[in-house]
């Protein structure tokens, strides 16, 4: 059994070639220069395009990652589907391969669906993955999701399944909700993860765990920082430059966004190609967002080094 | 090319054993009831629980039926993923199967993602899969994808690939929005399938091709029958017939409804399980159901004769 991963954590993006297929050694460059900045590898998340991708596709990714040599230790997989079968596979994959743990979303097709069904869509995952290693984290993203996972299911997993189901990652935005999850559970052992890294001097002194954030796809050494010494003198300084860089990238557009500007700042312009339904960002709002980052004195130290050999 | 698959469809109930796993010889069994009573095979709906199936499962059903006999000019799988690449794969081995059409949800995993990375989608699997033979039938239920399929994008898909994009079914239940597609596309060769029969002596006259709906699980001839002679004497009898069975159906548990009610009229009491996060019909609402068929003389002609051998 690995430590629970905590700290600042990545959901880490995907690079595609032009045709739209898996640049592999770009995501492994990718994640290497993340772990060598102080970041876990929350992969296959939201940010990532995971659920436009196919499981093969995941596992092929996952493989690649452990081959180059990045620790097991630093990833929490994204296994959630809509798919309970995919779920279990990508679930089963992950425990054998040693990760610290698996971020679950709920199955997102049908609306509307209660928490009874959404336990059994956990509970059976537990039992056909029948692992001790299983570590769950429930992923909480309603406004993409549309099925919320309630602080009523989190009860009723946690009392059947207390060495499983060890924590969440609330996307969510409300700072209510995710005060109420550390409010009831974090004290037990239940590691609360937000979404952004703005909320972490706020949620740290509560019990949270780290963020797990689509800016420390960028910005991992900051969030680090951050996340490392915000009960220090340096705290309200490292908080509020997190917060300029991440007010940057905040919009709808985030994923084109962020992969706009790995671009820029490798030199690969692939860097900027999006599966769709995702649409690249238009040259005006990539000029509009680069002179904003330029204007705050944004960096990405080792970055383009990173992808020289990939 | 086959020819246009038109009628009264059923998005085909996915039958799985107690342990959730599929249940091969009982589907054959199934859709070949539904054939012989007239229906089309729109297996991998919404009410087939597609999305909870993995596509190795999906390709295995398809593959199973194509070798039972059961002939592929009956068939429009669903191919519609959240995944590109799962789509991609779907749609080609449909294609391969000589299946008379793709019923294709969007890309339902982001929200608000706009025409032109929805665009971007089906093109991309269009120049994928290369094929003369593909006819792509849209799928817009809104309530449960919250993605739309709009009358503009409609437009520019069918304007790009008028040969290829054939068709839409409208699960929305708003006739308005039906009709609307009816008025805008059905003189040039788009099919329109609404996705309910007591929509058809409405929507037959206005040029739409049938309907893919739940109930054809179950009253496949009613609704044939009603398709057939909706324009005749008998017409306005017909969907009444079919309306009165349709209204005992309609509830947010339709799904496991339908599935409880093959479990009795087949002898197997495996046919009421579900995938979560679906949750098999309460004992209560089943007997209510089962009350209510009988009141209204509800009978399935031969269904428990099929699952003999099964």
């Amino acid at each position: 059994m690995t430590q629970r991963l905590k700290g600042a954590l990545a959901p880490v993006l995907t690079p595609f070639r032009a045709d739209l297929e898996l640049d592999v050694p770009r995501f492994i460059a990718h994640c290497r220069w993340l772990v060598d900045n102080g970041a876990g590898l929350a992969i296959f998340g939201t940010n990532s395009e995971a659920n436009s991708m196919s499981v093969d596709e995941r596992l092929r990714l996952a493989d690649a990652l452990l081959e180059a040599g990045i620790p097991a230790a630093k990833m929490m997989p994204g296994t959630g589907a809509s798919s309970i079968a995919d779920a279990v596979t990508l679930t089963r994959h992950a425990v054998k391969s040693g990760a610290a743990g698996v971020l679950m979303l709920p199955p997102f097709y049908y609306k509307g669906v209660g928490d009874t069904g959404l336990f059994d869509y956990y509970a059976h995952v537990v039992d056909k993955v029948a692992s001790e290693d299983l570590r769950i984290y429930l992923y909480h993203i309603p406004q993409v999701t549309q099925v919320p996972i309630t602080l009523a299911l989190v009860e009723m997993l946690r009392k059947r399944f207390p060495k499983t189901v060890v924590g969440a990652k609330d996307s969510s935005g409300n700072w209510d909700n995710t005060k109420a999850m550390l409010d009831h559970f974090a004290k037990d052992g239940f590691d609360v993860f937000p979404a952004s890294e703005s909320l972490l001097s706020q949620a740290l002194p509560l019990g949270a765990a780290g963020c797990i954030s689509a800016t420390v796809n960028l910005n991992p050494a900051g969030i680090r920082a951050l996340y490392e010494r915000w009960n220090t003198p340096e705290g309200p300084q490292l908080q509020a430059r997190a917060d300029v860089i991440r007010k940057i990238f905040q919009s709808p557009n985030m994923i084109p966004a962020m992969k706009r500007v790995a671009a820029e700042f490798s030199g690969h312009a692939d860097w900027a190609v999006v599966r769709p339904p995702l649409v690249r960002l238009d040259e005006d709002a990539a000029a509009r967002l680069l002179r904003e980052l330029e204007a705050a004195g944004f960096d990405m130290p080792g970055f383009a080094q990173s992808f020289q050999s990939s």
